[in-house]
Parts: structure tokens; C-alpha cells; sequence
């Protein structure tokens, strides 16, 4: 049996032999510049082991001399009257948000990677002394995954990119990445193509469906799944669909499903928030 | 030509005669403890020129003897996350955001009354010292006006009552009540029934469009209409598809119009922002 997660990009089943390993378990193919680096080809995973900090994965590391971009995450009271006046996107009001749900020393998931604005962000949150908090970054693009590689290692500090681990996937595999031990506070999606990449690469009805509900099984009570949903591009109305009738199937009495929308802007990006009671 | 702002209660020629005229000189037709009370029949205006506190309208004024109903308007940020995680209703949320655009001294403007708590929030709002703030409160049905006008002689002050005035008149009405050298900060519509009143009277479709158009007009630059559309009775979805369709034809450039809905709730109240920059 095959799972499609990208109409261009099929997968074999020897992605299904490869994840049902844990993943912990993938090969190490060696190391550079301080990282061991692992790949589970043809899905690949990619986790931090530095003894070093301010490396680089082959000639992304050139982009470490760039200024860092850190992630700047505003208030919700901020976020929410900037969106309601038209100076906040709804992707700050859903990290606005995020800084209320997630705790220090949590487990979330960045269910799509994308230029790895939303994973670097992520590890800011979770981040402490502790060691504790994980974050699972997870694209279907090879692109994707090594731009988020390359964004911690400009912005995340040694200890911040140790509690991430970043997955060439389908995003609706995550209940195979995530040990089942690591209760997930938030899962959050970026639905669309990725940004400034080849827009005929897009997340798929199918597969978003999947992982939706992939997502509402592995979250633990009191926890988010965030979905921007960019409905400017060819699809996007079909995965709006999608995403409407899986939040409206959600019983009442556990969940919250909220979608906050521009009416006179029918392309801006809508937010769709869903709160496990 | 006759206007109908129910389907229950034609308004005849006389009201559009008597709307002609500027509100403030409505017969004053006496005084019961220490009000003065204008009526405008088959329109109404109540108007506070009190000079002793804690008095009522007729047999209203047995409820003063009730523990007064103060509004307690939460911060944005708790009024979100409370509706995200199912704590907080879409009116909280309303509220405040209202709390946040509405300054001392503005004049704002509740075109659905019902039973009063947002006239009296909106009258806490804008009250200070200067004396400058004005409510307008608006609605159709007497018995409306008749618990606003309770409630406030309840719950406010002699200070603040003199800010209100009371129109038992169709909110389509509203360019002819408010002078036109006051520009409005907030118009706040409740669409629905009156809690607790009869079912069978609803706001319509198409006065409600009619109020939305002139509240779009008089609004001032960084106002906002405010409206929470009860899906929940017959004729909900109407009035949503016209509130919706209204602010889908607000131009960007000028608007702001957002949605906020719960998905999984389909009878919840939805909450529609029109910020004009």
C-alpha cells in the first residue's frame, strides 16, 4: 500500500519500514562541524548532538554569518487588536496564542516546517534549564527541512537545537515520530506551499485530514492544534474544506474548534484554533 | 412609503414625521422622581436630567431595591483564551475589544438594547468628569427600553445616566438620532431576539442592513461596529449572510472585517468586527 503525501512526491513503503523503527533508532551517518547528523532516507531525520555551537550542514552554514533572526512573539492583546485593526497577520495571533498554551519543558509538534520561522519559534518557548521540552519539526520537502536546519543554526543557541528534531516526512506520520510517552501540548500547521519555494508543492487534503486527526489523538488535554490555512492559492478552498468539516465533526463537550477570518479580504490566511478540554 | 423595521410591528408615516425632527426636541411630557421623561410617540426617548439618584420608571423602579448588575469587562487577552478554551463567550470577547477602541468623553452607540448590559458597559466606558461621553441606545421594542432604563437606574450613577438617552425606534434610525457634530467611536449590534422577551420579535434582515449601512456612515476613523449574530433562532442565517455579505463588501483599504466563529458549535453566537482605519 502507498501513501501520497504530495501528488508529486510518492512515497515508497520503504518510508513505512523506516518509521516504524523509532526514530531514535535512525542511522548515524557521521558528523560535522560538532553534529551528528542522521538520515532515514528516504525520509530523513535530523537531530543535534553539538559540541559546538555556530556550525553549519554543508553550505547552509554560510548563512550563519547572516544576522539571526529572532522570533519576536507579541502579546495576545497586542496580536488580537493588531488583527482587528489590520497591522497583525493571524499567524502572530496564533503564536500570541501559542505563549499561552505552551509551557516551558513541553513537547510540540511544527506539523509543517516550512522556512523554520514557526520551529525556531516553537523552541524559544519550550526551552529551559530543565531540558525537557521537544520539538518535532516535521515537511515533506527536503528544501523546507534544510531551511529550518539552517534558521536554528543562525538563531537557536546549542542547548535550544538539542530539543529539536526535524523530520523529512508527511505530516501525517507524527504518531509514529513522537514516542508515545511525550504527552504534545501543541501541534501546529501552516497549510499551503512553502514560502518562496515551488508553489506546485502543496500540503494535500488527504494527507492534512490524516494528520488532523493524527494530531488530535497525540494531544494531550488542555492542548492546541493551530492551523493557518492560506487560501490564496490553487486548493486552498478544498483544504479549507477539509479542515472546517474535521473541526466541525469535534464533540462539543471536549473540544473547542474557532476560526477567526477576514471577510473582506477572501484570500488573507484564516486561523483555525482547536482546544482539547 | 412605509418602512417596516419588524414583521410584527409596521412603523407607520408618523414615525418618519416625528424622526424628522431633531430628537432633543421631543415633548417633554413630566417628571417622576426627579427625571425628566420624553416620549416621541410612536417612538420613544428617554432622557436623563436627574437631579436625585436611585429613583425608577413606574413600577421598573421596584428593581432598585435589587443588588445592582455591575459590567465586568475582562482584559482582551483573558477574554480570547477564555474563548478559545471554551470559558468565554463571543459577547466577552466583544466587550473587550470595546474596552480597548472606546475612550472617556466618546459618544458610542448600542443599537440593539435588550435588556440593557451593553448600554450600561458602553455608559461605564465612556463616563468621566468632562461630562463629554454619550450612549445612545437604541431599540425597537418598548419593553427593551423600559429594562435598559431599569437596569441603568439600578446599576449607574446620576453621572452617567445623564450621558445616556434611550430611543425605543428602529436602529436603521440611527443617522437621524446622533448629532452629526459627534463623531462615533463604537456601534454595538446584539441581532436577535431580546432574551427573555418574545421569540416571535426579531431584528430583520433587512433593517439590519439598512443599520449597518448607516452606522458605516457615521462612524468615526479608528471606530468600530461590533456584532454578534445569534445563528441559534429562526432567522439567524439570514442575518448572518446579510451581515456577512455587508461586511464582505466594506472596501480594504478603508476596513477591517473579521469573524470570529465556532466551528463545532453551530448554533454558538459569531462575533463580526468592522474597524474602519
Amino acid at each position: 500500500m502507498g501513501y501520497y503525501c504530495s501528488s508529486l512526491r510518492p512515497f515508497s513503503h520503504l518510508l513505512m519500514e523506516t518509521l516504524t523503527l523509532p526514530p531514535f533508532s535512525c542511522r548515524r551517518i557521521g558528523s560535522r562541524h560538532g553534529h551528528s547528523f542522521f538520515r532515514c532516507s528516504p525520509s530523513r531525520l535530523i537531530s543535534w548532538r553539538a559540541e559546538t555551537t555556530m556550525s553549519g550542514l554543508g553550505n547552509l552554514g554560510a548563512q550563519s554569518a547572516q544576522k539571526p533572526i529572532l522570533p519576536e512573539i507579541s502579546g495576545v492583546e497586542e496580536a488580537l487588536m493588531g488583527f482587528i485593526s489590520g497591522t497583525r497577520k493571524a499567524t502572530e495571533v496564533a503564536q500570541a496564542v501559542w505563549k499561552k498554551i505552551v509551557w516551558k519543558g513541553d513537547t510540540v509538534i511544527d506539523a509543517t516546517c516550512g522556512n523554520g520561522h514557526d520551529t525556531l519559534a516553537l523552541v524559544k518557548l519550550v526551552a529551559d534549564k530543565s531540558g525537557k521540552g521537544r520539538v518535532y519539526g516535521i515537511d515533506i520537502q527536503q528544501s523546507a527541512i534544510d531551511s529550518t536546519f539552517s534558521l536554528l543554526e543562525m538563531s537557536a543557541d546549542e542547548h535550544e537545537r538539542k530539543l529539536v528534531q526535524l523530520f523529512e516526512v508527511c505530516h501525517s506520520k507524527m504518531e509514529e515520530i513522537v514516542p508515545k510517552e511525550n504527552p504534545v501540548r501543541l501541534v501546529a500547521f501552516n497549510l499551503g506551499y512553502l514560502p518562496g519555494g515551488d508553489k506546485t508543492l502543496i500540503t494535500m487534503p488527504h494527507t492534512t485530514e490524516m494528520a488532523l486527526r493524527a494530531a488530535s489523538k497525540i494531544l494531550d488535554s488542555k492542548g492546541l492544534i493551530s492551523i493557518i490555512v492560506y487560501v490564496g492559492h490553487p486548493g486552498g478552498s478544498n483544504e479549507l474544506e477539509i479542515v472546517e468539516a474535521f473541526a466541525s465533526s469535534l464533540p462539543a463537550e471536549t473540544w473547542v474548534g474557532c476560526k477567526f477570518e477576514m471577510l473582506n479580504r477572501p484570500t488573507a490566511p484564516i486561523l483555525v484554533l482547536l482546544f482539547k478540554k
